[in-house]
C-alpha cells in the first residue's frame, strides 16, 4: 500500500485526477465501489463481459440462464420448422396444429441442447442432423462457459469486511482520536491484514479537492479474529487537528478507507474498501467493548454486528 | 507478516479484541483454526457455502451429493406423477401398481437430470416435456457447479506442515532457548518459509491477556526440505525470562505459530498455524537429530516422524 | 519492480541481452508484447499450446473449435464406415448411396461424441460399440479440455490501461517533464497501481544500446479510479537532460512503460506495457484537463479517450 | 527470498536440516525438483493425489483415464450381469453366448456411464435402473474430476527457464567470477526475473556440508526477454575465493540455483530450480555473445539454445 510520505500529497498520488469538484460528491459508494463511470470507447470496450456475469447478483444470473435456454430453443425449434418437420421421426404430423409441431421441435431442441437426446424424435435428413449438430456442439460449449462462470463466482475473492456504522471522535491517550471499527462476517480468517485511511477534502476558498493520509496508530494486525478498533491519533500532525465536525461537513469530508487481508482458505489477497461522509461522524463517544464468551470448549463467541454499539460521553 | 516492533505489543495489534478472559481458553484449535464463533448477521450472512463445500470431509461431500440426487430426483417424479403417467411413452400403465408408476418415473428423472436420455421412456404432452426441459437444464446447472466445488476442493492452496507433538526448552548457546520442529508431509516443496511465534498470557494479577512477540532465531528458510527447527533464545529480551513450565501453565499461556510458506507446485502461498498450550512444554530436553539416509541414487530420506523424538536432560 | 539504483544502469539489468543493434529496433510491440522471436528448441518446445489457445483471438477459436468438430467426425464416420454400415441400427441400407451412408455414419459420429444419443441409430456388433465407446469418451475429453481454455480466457488477468496517444514534453515546475497519461477502460478498478518508466538508446557513436531508468515524481498511486498523469522531470540527474527530439531520433530512442496494478475483482496483479518512439513525442504541448460532471447521483463521470487531448504551446 | 545477511550462513536457514552427510548428495536433481524422499506417514499422508495428477506425465495419464474407463466399466457390467440379463431391454437372449451378453453389458456401461445413452439398451427392472443411476452420476463426478485435472494441468504456472549446460569461471574485472546464463524457451515473457545462488560443500575436515550464499553483481531484471548472465564475483568476500574445480570437486560442492519470476500471461509467480555439481564447472572460459538478428519488422530474432556456446580461453 503507497505510504504517502507527507501531508502535502495531492490528489494526483491516488489516481482520482485534478479537477476541482464543485458539488458535493461521494468517491466510494456505501458498497465500496468507486463512484466513477468511464465512457468513451463504446459500450463494448468500457465493459468486461465475464467480469459483469460473476459479479452480477445471483437472481439476475438465474433469469439471465433460463431466458438464454428459451430463447436458443425457440431459435432452434424455429431453424427445425423451417426444415420441415416431416424431416424428423416421432412427430404426429397428421392431426397436429402447426402450433403443436412447433412445440414438438421446441422440446427437441432443448433435448438436443442439452445433449439429453431421448430419441423418440430424431432428425431424419441432411438439413436436419446438420441443424441438430451444431446445436449439441453449442450446447456443450454454453455449458462449458456456464461452468466458468459459475465457478468465477464461487471463487471470487471475498472479504466480507463489516464496518462500524458510524466513525467516532474518542478520547485518546492526552487527546483526541478518529477511530472505527471494522469485523469479519464470516467464518474463516482473515489474516495480515492491513489498513489505509485517507480523508478527502475540500479546501473552503479555492473549493480545490486534497485527499490526505491519515496515519493510524497500528495499520497492521495478524488475525482478524474479533474485531480491530484502527486508531487515528488527532495531533498536530493531523490534517484533522482542530476541525470540528461542522467543519468537515463545510469541506464535504470523506473518509475513506482501504483494507487489504488475505483469505486463508483460499490464500487469496481480498480489498475491501468503505467510506465515512463527515455526517457519520459522532463526536464525544467511544466504542462500547465488544461482548466474548468463552463456550463450554474454550472457544470465544462473538456477535459482529456489536461493533456498531457506542456510548456518547457526558 | 505485521513486525511487532517492541515487547510492549497488545493485542490489538493481533486482531483478538480487546477483552479479558477470565476462564481459560485456547484461541488457536489443534488443526490451527482460529477457535473464534462469529454470529450476529443470520446464519446466511455468517456462513460462506462454497468454502463449506471445499473445506468439508470427503465423506460428508459424497453423502451431500447422492443425498440431493436421490431428494431431486425424487422431488421430480413427483412432479411428472403430479402430470400424469399417461403423458410419458414406454411405461406400462395397465398392470402397475402406483408405486411402480412412481419408480419408473423416479428412473426417468434420473436419466434427464443426468441428460442420459435412453428414450425408453420419454415425455409426451408439453406438460411432461416442460418439465424434462427444467430438469435437464437444472442437471447441466448442478453439474456444473459441482465441477466448480471439486475443482476448488483439488486446487485449494495446502501446507501439509507436520508439527514437533512437544515445544522444548533446551540449551542453547549460554543459555537456553524454546524450540519445535516442523516439516513437510508431502513430496511437493515449501519455499521460502517464513515462521512467526507469538504467545499469549495472562497476567496472574490483572488477568489481563497480552500478546506478545517471541524473536527467532532464525525466522526464514529458503527450502522445507528436511525438518525446521524453530528457535527462541530466552534472554534478557524474551518475555519467557525468568518463568518456569508451572508458572506459564499459572498464565494459561499458549504458544502461537503462524507459518507461511510458498507450495512451488501451484506457486500458492499457503498458511499454518499451530498452537502449544504451557503442558506441552517439555523443559530440559533436546531433540534428536533427524537420521537421514543417502539412497543409491543420491538422493536423501527421511522419516518425517521423526521430528517428534527428543531425549530428556538428565 | 526493480529499482535501478543509478543511472549508469546497463542493459543486463532489463535482461534484453547485451548486443549493439545496429539497426532500428522497436523492444515493445504497440500492443505490449515483448518484440523477440525466440527459437532454438523445435516449434513444440518454444510453444505454449495452452498459452496460445487463451490468448488467441475469439474468431481463431470459435474456427478452431468448429473445424476440429468437423474433422473428428469426419474420421470416426470414416472408422464406422470401414467396420461396415451394416453393424449400425436404423440406417436404411438397401436403397441408399454410398455417400448417404457415410452422411448417416457422421451424423450418429456427432450425436455420439457429444453424447447426445438419440439412438435412433445405433451400433451393433463388438467392433461399432468399441469405436462408439471411445469416441464418446474422447468427446467428453475434448469438452473438459474446452471447459479449460474457455475458462482460463475468461479468468485471464487483463488490465485494459489505455495510454494517451503521444508522449509531452510539458513545462514542469521550473524546467520541463516528460509527461503522458493513462486510464483504465474497463468499469472494474485498478488499485496500487506502480509505473516503472525506461529508456532506450543508442549512444550516436559507438552505436552501443543503454537502457536507462527515468525517475518519476510518483511512481504509484492507491486507485485508477480517473486518470493518472506519469511525470520524468527533465532535470541535471535525467539522462534526458539537454536532448531535443532530434537527438531522441537520432538515438533510435524508444520510451517503455511498465505498469503494475492490481485488478481488484480477481484480486489479480496484472500488467500492463507500452511504448512510444521518438517521433511520438510532442514538444511544447500540455494535456487538456479530462472532463469531469458530477452526476444526479453524486458519482463522477469521464470520458477515458479525453486522455489523448493536449494543447500546444505558444 | 531470504536474505543471508552473512557468509556464516548455516544449513539450517535453507531448511536442509542438520546431518553431515558422508556420502557424495545431489540436493536438486537436473530436473529441479528437492532431490528428499519424505516418509513416515503412511503412502496416503505423503502423497497429494490431485498433485500427482497434475504433475504426471501426459501419456501416463491418458493410460490412467483409459485404463479407469475400461475397468469401471468392466465392474458395472458385472453388476448388469449379476443383476440378470433379461433386465435390460433390446439386448438379444436366445441365440447369445454368456460372453456376448457380457459384451452387450459392457457396451450398455459405457453408453451410460458418459451419459451417451443411445436407448437401443434400457434397464427394465427397478434393480437394473438403479444401477445405471449409480452409474451415470459416477459418470459425470468422475468427468467433473477430469475436467478439474485437465485445468489444473494447463493453468499450473511453467516457468520454462533454460540454463546453459555449463558454469563457467570466467574474466571479470580485475579478477574472475562465476558465470552461467538463463534463457526463456517460451514466447510468453517472464518479468521482474529474481536469481539466488547457494554453494553447498563439505568440509574437507569435518566432513559437515554447510550451505553458503552467492552474491550476485545483478540479481533481478526487469525482463527475461534474451539471455541473462548471472554473474558471481570471486573477490575476497566470496567463499569460493582461493578455490579451483578440484578443490571443489573434493568438497562435493553443488551450486543451487533458484529463480523467481512472473509469467505474465497468468500473472503468475513462478519458481525454477538448478544445481550444477563441481564437474559442470569449466574454468578459463567466456561465454560466447548471443546472436541477435532484427527482422524486417524490427523484431529481434534469437535461437535460445545458443546460450550454451562459450569459448575456451588459451
Amino acid at each position: 500500500m503507497a505510504k504517502v510520505k507527507n501531508n502535502q500529497s495531492d490528489e494526483r498520488e491516488l489516481g482520482f485526477g485534478s479537477k476541482n469538484y464543485s458539488e458535493s460528491v461521494r468517491f466510494l459508494r456505501p458498497d465500496g465501489q468507486v463512484n466513477v463511470k468511464r465512457s468513451g470507447m463504446g459500450w463494448l470496450n468500457n465493459t468486461d463481459i465475464f467480469h459483469s456475469l460473476i459479479s452480477a447478483s445471483i437472481s439476475k444470473l438465474i433469469l439471465l440462464i433460463i431466458s438464454s435456454y428459451i430463447l436458443i430453443n425457440l431459435i432452434f425449434a424455429g431453424v427445425y420448422y423451417a426444415v420441415g418437420v416431416e424431416n424428423f421421426g416421432g412427430i404426429e404430423i397428421e392431426d397436429s396444429s402447426e402450433l403443436n409441431k412447433y412445440l414438438a421441435l421446441f422440446f427437441f431442441s432443448a433435448q438436443t441442447i442439452t445433449t439429453l437426446g431421448y430419441g423418440h424424435i430424431y432428425p431424419i435428413g441432411n438439413a436436419a442432423s446438420i441443424a441438430a449438430a451444431v446445436e449439441s456442439l453449442l450446447g456443450l460449449l454454453s455449458f462449458a462457459i456456464a461452468t466458468g462462470i459459475l465457478y468465477g463466482r464461487f471463487s471470487r475473492p471475498k472479504s466480507d469486511i463489516i464496518y462500524s456504522k458510524n466513525i467516532l471522535i474518542s478520547p485518546y491517550k492526552d487527546g483526541a482520536a478518529l477511530m472505527f471499527r471494522v469485523s469479519n462476517k464470516k467464518q474463516y480468517e482473515l489474516i495480515e491484514s492491513e489498513a489505509n485511511v485517507l480523508i478527502s477534502m475540500s479546501d473552503p476558498h479555492t473549493n480545490k479537492r486534497a485527499f490526505l493520509n491519515l496515519k493510524l496508530e497500528i495499520a497492521k494486525v495478524n488475525f482478524l479474529a474479533m474485531s480491530w478498533t484502527i486508531v487515528h491519533a488527532i495531533n498536530e500532525e493531523s490534517p484533522l487537528f482542530g476541525l470540528k465536525k461542522d467543519d468537515l461537513i463545510l469541506r464535504d469530508a470523506e473518509i475513506i478507507i482501504l483494507i487489504k487481508a488475505i483469505n486463508d482458505t483460499y490464500s487469496q489477497t481480498v480489498y475491501s474498501r468503505h467510506s465515512y461522509k463527515a455526517h457519520e461522524l459522532i463526536e464525544h463517544a467511544k466504542f462500547k467493548a465488544l461482548k466474548t464468551e468463552a463456550t463450554a470448549e474454550g472457544a470465544v463467541k462473538i456477535s459482529v454486528t456489536d461493533i456498531h454499539l457506542f456510548d456518547l460521553l457526558n
